[in-house]
């Protein structure tokens, strides 16, 4: 099956509660199938054993309520590979092994079974705003209609094992996309980070492990899965997360009230440079669009433009940008593109 | 008599040859009414005298065809004349001996008389565009209708006595206003510089002696009035500014073709700030305004906005700005207020 690359995510174009804070809210369960080896062990068999029993699992009974196509990443070129990471869908490292790689995805993306990843099966729910329990009623519910008919890798002390030690238990990662621009401008951050960090939390960037936090966009996810029931790890996230909101609302209060010049000032001249600019490095974009996303938030850039944040966001990323020219765009090109495309999109503001 | 701060001065309205480069053509007559000491060296008396004669001259015969009304700069506020040397239509020196002195000023602006500034008589005429010639032609007729009722010092061998050594002889400037955006980018405005220099004119700021080239506008005028026929230095001043004009254009050219992106890139994001920064100093405006109106010369800013650059300028200068809220406006407020003109002033492009 083909994937339609232009094809709507959920996350980027519903509405959500908090989702001027929380862009996007998400619960990954990793599982593995008992009696064959994890795929970091796996021979090449083992890996298309995982491939045919899940595909298998897809046509369950209890999968019907789920409906979702099969992508075979082996056959999906690099653009279509690097577009789905940018949209959340899959995950960098599912990308890098696609020779025995599927993913199954739900019709509005929400929903997306990684195979073969770093374990067998990564089940994602993906939705906009701060919704961490509707994503485990949905992550929970996807788990047992796969665990109908695939007999998962567990233990009775231990609970689900995986292949890295700190998803062993619940095989819950759960995690929310913030968006920080008040925290950031008033130089609060990095405090924010520490306090995070400290109580067990992690922090990261836009696409995860390993990268930088870009547009003051931040992951914050849960560290332990042992030991606990996922219902403690969600409630503990989501408290966290008010905490977080609140703190990021009070920060916006404080610039509108305090600065509100040098703040218009500010998030204009970003608007200005986007709607203009005839040049744009993604770097920029990035940076420029969390301006003109926080402007939009707190109804200082009014009327918004009729294009959504997200969809702006992705747009302009690098795999995006190939897909419209396919391999041959030198970064130059890209950078004159990626301002083109802002430029249209401002333009009917 | 009050003056109508707001009237529209001919050079910053009308249109003119090449003035996409020159922006205004001036010519000054330097002259001083026999057997009265030189303004730095009179009493109040003697300045009394000086502005009871000029008075008297305005009412001559031959002056009817230059209606003019007389300012005394002493009934004038500070604000009044801040704009009236934003406008170029008397010098900053006139404004600083304001106790005794007057200027005559024509409806559109295009002629004035200073009285009283270094000279007793400074006459000007202020045109659109490069025309020299035409301003010539045009100070030489209104010297003459003066000098139809006032004795004017004169030496058969250096010609007009003036108070300044650099102005005997003719007493005349003649001088443009040039805008070179072409130049400055392409790094080659020193060369220029210094070429126009060694061939002895003399190359200054936008408000003349001692001021910065703010916003690209250089200009350049004759250094020597002793020996020479008016015609001759005028010729010498246009054939160098026809060269300084070629090599503009040439430059911009480059510009066009060599890096077309960088370009728009540069004079759009320019245009950007303009027309959305709710803060914007006195610098910035004029710099940003000078690659605004590079943008509009070679087309590459289409349509342009309705108000003309001319206004955009001298209405982001701090006397404009005054005018409107007096005194009181604090540096902060006024670029506050400059960046709200100009974006009033962008809007309806």
């Amino acid at each position: 099956m083909t994937y339609d690359a232009l094809k709507k995510s959920l996350w980027m174009y519903a509405s959500g509660p908090d989702d001027d804070v929380v862009v996007s809210s998400r619960i990954r369960l990793a599982r593995n199938i008992a009696h064959i080896p994890f795929p970091e062990a796996a021979s090449d068999e083992h890996m298309a054993q995982v491939l045919a029993l899940v595909a298998q699992a897809q046509n369950n009974d209890a999968m019907q309520q789920f409906p979702t196509q099969w992508l075979s990443l082996s056959e999906l070129d690099a653009v279509q590979l690097h577009l789905l990471i940018e949209k959340h869908v899959i995950s960098p490292q599912l990308a890098q092994c696609s020779e025995h790689s599927a993913v199954m995805l739900s019709e509005d993306e929400s929903l997306s079974v990684m195979v073969n990843e770093e374990d067998h099966l990564r089940m994602q729910v993906l939705l906009p705003g701060l919704q961490l329990h509707e994503a485990w009623r949905q992550a929970y519910a996807l788990d047992e209609a796969l665990e109908s008919t695939l007999d998962f890798a567990f233990h009775d002390q231990l609970g689900y094992l995986t292949s890295c030690l700190t998803n062993v238990g619940t095989g819950i990662r759960a995690s929310v996309m913030l968006h920080l621009p008040g925290l950031a401008l008033k130089k609060r951050i990095h405090d924010v980070i520490e306090s995070v960090t400290q109580i067990g939390l992690v922090v990261r960037g836009l696409y995860g492990e390993g990268t930088d936090a870009k547009g003051n966009l931040y992951q914050v996810s849960n560290q332990m899965t042992l030991g606990k029931r996922e219902e403690d790890i969600i409630d503990h996230l989501q408290n966290v997360v008010r905490q977080i909101v609140d703190h990021e609302k009070l920060s916006r209060s404080q610039l509108i009230h305090d600065t509100p010049a040098a703040l218009a000032d500010r998030l204009w001249r970003s608007f200005g440079a986007l709607a203009h600019a005839h040049i744009m490095t993604s770097k920029e974009a990035t940076e420029k669009l969390s301006d003109l996303r926080f402007g939009i938030d707190i109804g200082l850039i009014d009327p918004p433009p009729k294009r959504p944040m997200n969809e702006l966001l992705v747009m302009t990323q690098p795999g995006f940008l190939q897909m419209q020219f396919g391999d041959e765009m030198s970064p130059m090109h890209r950078d004159v593109y990626r301002a083109k495309l802002l430029r249209e999109a401002l333009a009917d503001r």
